[in-house]
C-alpha cells in the first residue's frame, strides 16, 4: 500500500517503521507545519497527495477536523482521540463517499476485550467485578484510558455500577454495585488490563496483556489493509 | 424445595449438605441397593417418590438410564457423565411431559467459558491458542474433562485444529492449527483452567478458577431452582 | 496426638475437625465460661488438664493472659493475634521450662513468602514494588492483614519507602519509593496476595494463594506434631 | 565506556543499541572473518584493540575459546553458551590477571529466581513443583534453556526429582518425585517462567516475565559497568 500518515508523533513513527519492514510504502505525512526532521514528503491538506491508497491518522483533533472539510477521496483510517462526537459526526459524512474506519484504541486485542465483555457481563450477573490495570512507572494518568474504556462497557449493561478507587482503612463490606478499579504502575510494563470476575466458589479472569505499543500502530495497518477493499461506509472494529 | 437425589456419592452428598443449608428439604436418595450409611429413605424408582419437586442426579449412566424408563412425572436435573448420547436422546423425550435439565458439567462458570470461546475464537482467528489446566495430585487422568469441552468448543470452530500434549525435544515451530494441551497436577489444587490466545505484541488470557467442588452442587442446586418453574421442555445452560 | 485447644471460635473449630480426622484426640477446651455447645470438656486453666500433649491457641489476649500466670508444664502452640509485645514476652519465659512455639499467622506459606521477600527485596533494589490482595466480599477491613506484615518486612529492608493506596486522578509519575498497595474485593476468594518487582524490561512476581482457611488450622497442627518433640525453648517458623 | 564486542549476532547488536543510547561508544567488533554489514571496525584478535575499556561476548565457543588464548589484558564480560566446563576453566584463569564476569543467563531477573528457589525448595519440602514457560511460536527447542536452568537448581536441591513432560492419558497420581514440566508456544511472547509449589490448600508461584529480549543486552552492560571498577577475579552474579 501507499500510506498517508496524518501527524508524525511516537504513534505514526511506528507505523511508519511496521509499514516498511512490511514492505509498504509511505508516500506523505500531513503537518501543521513542516519539520526537518521528517524523512518524507510533508503535506498540509489531504487533497495535496495523489498516489495514496489509504491515509492513516494518529493526531489530535486540532489538526485532524478541518482536514476533513477538504474535498477529497481517500480510504481514511482514523485513530484520534478526544472530540469524539464531533469527529464520528464528520467521519459518518465521509462515509458516504468513501471508506472510513474510527477507532480511538487501535488494539484489536482490547476491542476483543470489550466484545468479551459484552458478552460475559449479562452472564454472570451476581459476580463482584474488579478492574486491574499495570503500566510503566512513567506514566501520569490513572487509570488508564483503556481501563476507562472498559468500565464503561461495564456500566452500559449495570447501570447501577459505581467506581470505588480506594479501599483503605473502609470498615464496610463491599457493596454488589462496586467496581473495584486498581492501577499498578512499575517499571517498563506496556499494558496489562484484567477483569475479574468473583462467584460463589469460583472466578472468571480476563486478561489483556500488550508487549509493545507497537499493537496500535499495527492495529491501524490491519484496518488499512481491509479497508481499501471495502465499499463506501463508516467503520469501526465491529463491521470491518 | 423438597429434592430427590439420585445416586448418593460425593457430589450428591455435597448437594444434600448445601440443600439443608440452604432450607431445602432431601426426601429421598434412588440408589441400586439401599445402603446403611444413607441418613435418607431410599428408593429404587422415581415413581415411588411422591412428594418431591425436583430431583438431581450425579449417578452413572447404569443407575441413570433404566430409572428414564419408568413412568413418572417430575421435574429433572440430569449430571451424568459418559453415554451422552443416548442420555441425551431419552431426557429430549421425557421434556415433552416434563421439565429437563442437562449438563456435563453443573459449574456455570465453565459453562460461561464455553460461552466466550464462542466469541472469541472466530474473533482471534490468526492467534495461538494454549490450553492449561491445574488440578490437586489425586487426580489420575490428564488433561481434564473440562479441558476437553473447552477443546472441543474450540474444534468445532476451528476444524483444522489438534492437539499437542509434549514439545519436549521437539525442533519444529509451532504450527498454527497446533493446540497445546498442558496439565499441571499439585498439592490439593480445586481446578484452575487457561485458555491463552497469542498474537502479535499481544496476548488474550480467559482464566476460570475453582475454589470448590461445591461450584458443580450449587450449579445443579440453581438449576433446579429455576427448573421446577418452566414449562416442559429440555433445557441447558443456553437457554435455561 | 492428645490436644487441649485454648479458645473454640472458628478456627479452633476447624483444628479440631481436622485433628480427628488425622486420628488425633481433643481432650479438652480452656473457655472463659463453660458453653454448652462445645462438644468437649471444658476447662479454665491450664494447670486443670492432665493428659494433654500439646495446647493449641487460637483466642484472644483477654482468655490468653491470665491461662499464661498459671504454673504448668505444657508445650504451648500460640496463635494470638493482638499485644504482640506482653504475649511475645510472656512466651519467652515459659520458653525456659517448656516448649513454646508463636506466630501470629500460622499460614506456613505466608511465613515462606515473607522468608523470599527477604532475598528478594536486597536483589531487586531498583525494581518497583506493588502488592495486591484478593478477598471475598464480606471482609470489612483492607488491606488484609497478611499484605500489612509482607510491607512491613519491605519496609524492613527499604526504609525510604511509603505506601499508596490511590492513584486515580493522579497526576505525576510514579515515585521509586512508593509502594502501591491495591485490594480486591469479590466473591468466596480466601485469600491471594500478589508482590510485583518491576524492573527494565522484567518483572518478578511472588504469589502467595489460600484455597481454604484450613491453612491455618493445619500450620498450627504442624507446628503441634513437631514441637511435642523439641527441647524447651522459644519457636517461631524460622527456628523450629 | 568503550566496548570491544566479541561476535555480532542478534544479541550484541542489541548491545550497541543500547550502549550508543546509554553514550557509550562501540570501538570494534571482533569476527572470524569481517562482514561488510557491520558499521564498527572489525578485528580478529582481543590484543589488537588498543582502545577498550570492556569486551561484551555473545558468541559461541568456535569463535570465543581460542581467542581466550590470545595475549591481552582487558575487562571481559562473556555470555556465550555451551562448552560451559572449557569456556569456566579458561575464565577462571584470567581472572588471576584481569576481571572477568560469566553467565550462560545475562538476565538478571532470571538470576534473581534461582536465588529464590535456593530458598524456597528446602523450605517448601512436601509442595509439589511444577515448571512452565511461555514463548513466541518461532522458538523451535523445547523445553526453553531458562527453564533447564531453573530445573538444575530444583534438581540439585531434591536429588530425587525427575521431570515429566506428558501426562496426557496417564492413569496415575502424581509421584511427589516429579517435576511437570510445560512449554506453551504462541504469538511473538518474549519468555515467560512460572514456578509452581503446590501444597495442602496453598500454592506458592514465582513468575519471571521478559518483555523484551534487551534484558540479556542490558545484562551485560549492566555487569560491564560494575567489571570495570573490579580487581582481577573471576565474577558471577553472585559475587559482582
Amino acid at each position: 500500500m501507499k500510506i498517508l500518515l496524518i501527524g508524525y508523533g511516537a504513534m505514526n513513527q511506528r507505523v511508519a517503521r511496521l509499514a516498511e519492514e512490511q514492505g509498504h510504502e509511505i508516500v506523505g505525512v500531513i503537518l501543521k507545519r513542516s519539520k526537518d526532521a521528517v524523512p518524507y514528503p510533508t503535506y498540509t491538506k489531504i487533497s495535496d497527495v495523489k498516489t495514496a491508497d489509504v491515509a492513516i491518522d494518529f493526531s489530535h483533533p486540532n489538526l485532524l477536523l478541518p482536514l476533513l472539510d477538504d474535498s477529497f477521496n481517500l480510504p481514511l483510517v482514523i485513530a484520534t482521540t478526544g472530540e469524539k462526537e464531533e469527529i464520528t459526526k464528520k467521519l459518518q459524512q465521509l462515509g458516504q463517499t468513501m471508506p472510513v474506519f474510527f477507532s480511538a484504541n487501535m488494539s484489536y486485542g482490547v476491542h476483543v476485550l470489550t466484545k468479551l465483555l459484552e458478552v460475559a457481563v449479562p452472564l454472570l450477573r451476581d459476580y463482584d467485578i474488579e478492574l486491574t490495570e499495570a503500566h510503566h512507572n512513567q506514566k501520569v494518568d490513572a487509570p488508564s484510558g483503556t481501563l476507562v474504556k472498559l468500565y464503561d462497557v461495564i456500566k452500559s449493561l449495570r447501570e447501577q455500577s459505581y467506581p470505588v478507587h480506594n479501599r483503605h482503612e473502609q470498615n464496610d463490606k463491599r457493596h454488589p454495585d462496586e467496581i473495584g478499579v486498581h492501577a499498578l504502575r512499575g517499571g517498563t510494563i506496556v499494558g496489562e488490563h484484567d477483569v475479574l470476575f468473583a462467584g460463589i466458589d469460583e472466578t472468571i479472569t480476563l486478561t489483556h496483556r500488550a508487549q509493545s505499543k507497537d499493537i496500535f500502530a499495527n492495529g491501524a495497518l490491519e484496518a488499512a489493509k481491509q479497508l481499501i477493499y471495502k465499499e463506501n461506509g463508516y467503520y469501526t472494529f465491529d463491521n470491518l
